[in-house]
């Protein structure tokens, strides 16, 4: 594997790989990596001939309250990792490599990005989606993963590959949990172990939707309900929003479709969570 | 030469060209094609292999008062100056392939795209900076071509390439004139004869400009005062900015720097004009 730390030489590689006709598949991330995102590689390593990883800890991203400074770092074990999973190329840009000259140029999705977590973060998909575009165009990935855990992220990233008539392929892959089912996440490091006990709360509550859906219930109003009793049960968790959407709009919905995205978003001490689930109607 | 109707068929066109070591030059306009755009074709084909021209009639970049339904439309007479400039492909998208859900996602440059122009067209940078990144994506192009008559849209295109970090090259085409000496625009063809005469003031009060600043004067006030003067001993024009900037940040400028870039709007009837130009310290 090789680690490739500068724009144009990753812009190079991946012009020779598509001038022999390789199939280029991307994940890129923010590091710290986890089994979530070998999940990501794996299916990259099923569908692209050149598989890259990048690790980019966007600033503009983070809002000004948030862990950018401390955001969790560990070149040396993502390297391993990525080495295990079979990745080709590790692309690790410096932010003065992506952000020349400061941030000047946006990519909004603005009816996606406004509520939900965009509320408690108002730049955050904005600079995901400019830096996600960013790196597509040095990258220029055929096919790219990104994980149903950070749902609305997928939503905006879809958007934007359809709006902008991007040629490439979004493959959604499933959240990975652990063995309590608590979903991956680079944050949960952040978790004191009687804060991770309450956060098994949310995997719970995601199953109380899914049993009320599955009994038959229809009205967004009482699975919401059956979603707030289990959260509510955890003194340490505070509920930051539960809702019930359409996987593709965001936009709530009173009645339970064909298919409904469940949404949850706590803080847990000082970390926030979130966590959702695709529910199909029985 | 061909004309290319929807956007799969440019996408696999450019593919194919792209798999053959093919560069691709690219010419994106409103179409009622004049000479200025004739220009821009030869530059494309004086450096590329496959020179696409495309025309649309962007809404996105219209605001509601302006003039999307009338602007000129003569796909006949375009096409046979493509063919004459030997253009490769014509593609000539519908509205509904270009934004099949509608205006949803968009590339925005705020810091070049509020003031001048942005000004008395609030959205208008915004629809050009989208579209033609759209445009981009779908003809991948080496190399595009666009007209120093647009000045300001120069220097958005020209920051969306650096901070998007598309792997493109710029060209600019300088700014054609017709025998009076008026730059040509597809909106010069709603001038009656006494405001064609009018509108003259615009290239003499460039000139203008460049006397003084050739004569040694510094002060953007006085050089503006200069150009002023001639524009407005034009009773049928009515100045909306006159301006002296950066040529990139479009910042306005106090002295005359190395180089400085001249911006000059104005009403002549109903139709609005712009002209500017470069003019070096001596």
């Amino acid at each position: 594997m090789d680690i490739v730390r500068r724009v144009h030489s990753m812009r190079e590689i991946s012009r020779q790989a598509r001038v022999k006709g390789q199939r280029i598949g991307f994940v890129p991330t923010l590091g710290a990596l986890h089994d979530g995102h070998s999940a990501l590689m794996r299916r990259m390593n099923e569908q692209a001939d050149v598989v890259v990883v990048s690790i980019f800890v966007n600033p503009t991203q983070f809002g000004p309250h948030e862990d950018l400074e401390r955001y969790p770092r560990d070149l040396t074990g993502d390297t391993d990792r990525c080495v295990r999973e079979g990745v080709d190329y590790l692309f690790v840009p410096g932010v003065d490599d992506v952000y020349p000259e400061g941030p000047r140029t946006w990519v909004e999705v603005p009816e996606l990005s406004e509520r939900l977590e965009g509320k408690s973060r108002p730049a955050h998909f904005r600079g995901v989606a400019t830096v996600v575009l960013k790196l597509f165009d040095v990258v220029q990935p055929h096919v790219v993963a990104f994980g149903q855990k950070d749902a609305q992220q997928v939503a905006v990233i879809r958007r934007m590959i359809e709006d902008l008539l991007l040629d490439i392929e979004l493959q959604v892959v499933p959240t990975v949990r652990d063995a309590q089912g608590l979903a991956l996440s680079s944050r949960n490091r952040y978790l004191s172990p009687e804060e991770y006990e309450a956060a098994l709360a949310l995997p719970r509550a995601l199953e109380a939707a899914r049993h009320v859906i599955g009994e038959g219930q229809q009205k967004a109003e009482e699975v919401r309900a059956a979603v707030r009793e289990v959260l509510d049960a955890e003194a340490r968790l505070g509920v930051d929003y539960v809702e019930l959407v359409h996987p593709e709009t965001l936009q709530p919905v009173g009645l339970v479709g064909e298919q409904v995205l469940l949404l949850v978003a706590v803080r847990c001490g000082e970390t926030r969570l979130i966590d959702n689930a695709l529910i199909a109607r029985p």
